[in-house]
């Protein structure tokens, strides 16, 4: 994948000197699921964890690519630096990385305080689960303020995303931000701030809104969810918006809910690869037992005394 | 769930003996994921293997009820009995048993040679993979000639529930059946026959010649896919349809293919069992480690480390 011998310990270096090469490396290092991955987060995991991390999530044609980079320059204009991570559905349709690439031909192309990268999932659920923490990492060590993670669709891949993120801005549309849709969509758990883009368009009032009043239902105590109407044709909302996203940060810090949010999310990750590490273990063995789909087939063992033989001979190796 | 001591060998030689009550027990078993599973499977499994199972699958709205209903009706014309699984989605907007409740207000409620049972999916994919194979084999240790699994939605659920049959039905309605549809939804591979239903609407024809050229250009040698248009409103289609369900039986059997499938079937489930025990594990030897939370939080140990030593304690239990 690397086209050559990858020294974790020299890209590890360049990732925490903040190396644009280095870390961009370190990304298809995550994005190949390198066996030299385990050393890299090794060595970068000790200065990881100053970022605060932003998901956006949202239908597709919400606005998500605008609406980020309109974040960014808000964000260099604070003084802050930024990398995004563009998660793109894999899709025969869609190709890989057309988002990501949509982002880097603007304007910060050329701005050394913002690294665009985009990721391919290659529709591996599992995979992209362990592979955005990771990859999240290698952007927070490598020094930035700020981490984007942007994901096209709703559903498991965004609750996914949204798991990775310390605040999580739903995205939707005027017309698209009725109660029903996003109650359907799962999305108002993941929520920590609703933003209504394209908020020139008719209905947006409509949609602050009903969303307003669906927050207000479900909200308990502590944050509640504000919802922010943004226009790009107007260049209206994004300095709110920054302020929001900068005061739900400080809210995560000060009731000590940041720390806890994030302890959650490495035990889950971790939980996750022991459970692929355990499956391959799994396979192996059935691999290894020729006779067992035999069995099965021949109705001389059923399925849960073959599952639980199994699970001794993983325990076993 | 029971309401009372389940004795697993009573309710086993009731589902041999084909007695209705019994079955609906195994199946609440199955669906409430019971400890007296492993006990109720060992005790039918030798008696399953013998029913051949259509899967159903298709779009809300797509009429898969109605045609499932004269689908019952041609198996009984044909001397068959019949088991139906109607696999609801678990939704606050949908509620848990629709489907089934539909399907048995019809009139085959009084007719003791079919069973229809629906079985909430809780929103658990991994659940819906292993209860929905296991349910189909309480109804084929039953004495069920065919077992009928329908599904609501198309998405990994219908996906899961088809490669847990024989025979995969994907039905389509007129206007909806565009190939880059269907291609887009991931269906045409899972698809052993195509029903265009709702037949007597706009666009019938163009529906059955668009799938049949979809067809024809991903079909490799072997079975080629079919295209049934039918039509509850005329009455028709439904007897080709069913000729052609038992010609793919037919074509199953003589090539190997049933055997192939059925095995590759049980494998895949064995794995999914094997890898659930082993999360749950995994996650019992994170929760006796309070300490690990602290120590990734901490930084100490980074989550590639972390992960590796966890699953060195599940081998070590």
């Amino acid at each position: 994948m690397d086209g050559g011998v990858v020294d974790a310990r020299e890209i590890a270096e360049g990732v925490l000197a903040g190396e644009r090469r280095a870390v961009a490396r370190a990304i298809s290092m995550v994005e190949s699921g390198s066996p030299d991955l385990p050393e890299l987060s090794t060595l970068i995991y000790p200065s990881t964890g100053r970022a605060h991390i932003i998901g956006l999530t949202g239908a597709p044609g919400a606005g998500k690519s605008t609406l980020t980079q309109h974040l960014i320059q808000e964000a260099r204009g604070r003084g802050l630096t930024v990398g995004v991570l563009a998660i793109d559905p894999t899709s025969p349709f869609t190709g890989g990385a057309l988002l990501g690439d949509r982002l880097r031909m603007q304007s910060h192309a050329t701005d050394p305080g913002v690294f665009i990268r985009s990721m391919a999932t290659r529709g591996h659920l599992g995979g992209l689960a362990l592979a955005a923490p990771e990859a999240i990492r290698v952007l927070d060590a490598s020094g930035r303020d700020l981490v984007m993670v942007e994901t096209v669709g709703v559903g498991q891949v965004e609750v996914d995303v949204a798991k990775a993120a310390d605040t999580t801005l739903v995205v939707v549309n005027p017309g698209w931000g009725d109660s029903i849709q996003v109650a359907k969509a799962g999305i108002l758990e993941i929520a920590d701030i609703f933003v209504v883009n394209k908020a020139d368009r008719d209905g947006a009032d409509r949609a602050v809104r009903d969303l307003e009043t669906m927050v207000g239902m479900t909200s308990e105590e502590g944050w509640r969810v504000p919802v922010i109407a943004t226009s790009a044709v107007r260049q209206e909302g994004v300095d709110s918006l920054f302020d929001d996203i900068e005061r739900h940060r400080t809210y995560l810090q000060a009731g000590g809910e940041l720390a806890a949010r994030r302890r959650d999310r490495l035990m889950a990750e971790v939980e996750e690869m022991v459970s692929q590490s355990l499956r391959g273990m799994a396979r192996s063995v059935m691999e290894g037992s020729p006779e067992l789909a035999a069995d099965l087939q021949e109705r001389r063992i059923d399925p849960y005394a073959a599952a639980a033989s199994i699970v001794d001979r993983v325990q076993g190796t």
